[in-house]
């Protein structure tokens, strides 16, 4: 079961979906011996939220401030003395992000679906993290919410995707690895595929993805 | 320092603030030896996401189905079997949650302050933990989320404030153990104070409580 014959393309989140998150932890750990998933942990966390207190206070400030924003306060939550060079190494490693082992197979297996991405990421960020990876020749559009100056999952953010790409909203499918991003695009209307690679529980909040995987392995295969 | 000499009223949210919330775990513990504190530590973070997602994506559902739904994540996420005589149990204590030691002798010293509640909780949820802590007599109103049907820290939610109590927003000071409800507060201009009861760091978003106390005696304490 892949996406309905009326999709012909797809919308890919960035971060825990196309690139995964968690080898931060390494480097955090190196820095901070013992700490390195407490504080990669708590850093993310801290990322989406201020993400969406922005949007819900209505105020904004770009990815790469939040993500900074959010750095700062985990280092003080866990009273770990982050100094410049050290913070400037973390937040670059933002930008080195790598897909996980099975993205470039399965965009490739997914081509006629002309892949993009829509991230909350900042258009430096996203520019950098695809480069740096090499995807830039798989994606038809590389999409940030910084031109409407909300986060997802606002509405306000997904619908920059049907206006980029000139189509319409019934020929958009949203695949995310983070499943309030799949909440947020359902609640707009939009099909969307939800990669649960850690086999976590649903969100119970009265909506449910239209396809559930393990990878885009199985993404790829559901298509033929 | 206390308020401002403009500042005649003080609208305080309830969970977390007048109310407490880690007694809960006591009874998580009771229902689940081993899980306690981790059950009612991620009900509670999941509580206050599903507000925020359902505020984020334009819908709205009242607080008590969404503090169900927290638990009901929150026990799958853990494989705790909740059976419907214990979800009952733990969801009914919310409408019993203690207050703080301090709060009835800072409500009677801040009295001139006409104080008040404005929480994301139901109607219902907020009339009966106020009626069983026996505080009735001592708030002006108790004002629900629920008529405006979004979540704080919309500025939405916060705007009830005023037009319920009849007064300018210039009148008004708001009250949190929440850093996150401060920050909504201050963003719409309201003055604030920010009970920081476990000395975190502040939030590093841009804007900072106007007054911050260890505890409510502190900012009775502040008036003089």
């Amino acid at each position: 079961m892949g996406p309905p014959r009326a999709i012909n393309a797809l919308v890919f989140d960035a971060y825990g979906t196309l690139f995964e998150l968690h080898s931060l932890s390494a480097l955090c750990e190196q820095l901070f011996p013992g700490q390195g998933a407490a504080l990669s942990q708590l850093w993310r966390a801290k990322q989406v939220e201020y993400a969406w207190l922005l949007t819900l206070t209505g105020r904004y400030e770009d990815f790469w401030y939040v993500t900074g924003s959010a750095l700062d306060f985990a280092c003080r939550m866990l009273r770990l003395p982050c100094e410049p060079a050290m913070r400037t190494r973390l937040l670059e490693a933002y930008l080195h992000r790598k897909p996980y082992p099975e993205v470039v197979p399965a965009l490739k297996a997914l081509s006629r679906y002309t892949p993009a991405i829509l991230s909350n990421g900042s258009p430096r960020m996203l520019q950098e993290v695809v480069a740096n990876a090499g995807l830039q020749g798989m994606l038809s559009h590389v999409m940030s919410v910084d031109e409407a100056k909300v986060y997802k999952p606002s509405p306000y953010a997904y619908q920059l995707a049907p206006q980029k790409m000139g189509l319409n909203k019934s020929a958009i499918g949203f695949v995310s690895g983070n499943s309030w991003d799949v909440l947020g695009a359902r609640a707009c209307g939009f099909w969307t595929c939800w990669v649960n690679r850690d086999d976590s529980p649903g969100e119970v909040l009265g909506l449910s993805p239209d396809l559930i995987v393990r990878s885009l392995t199985e993404l790829a295969d559901s298509v033929g």
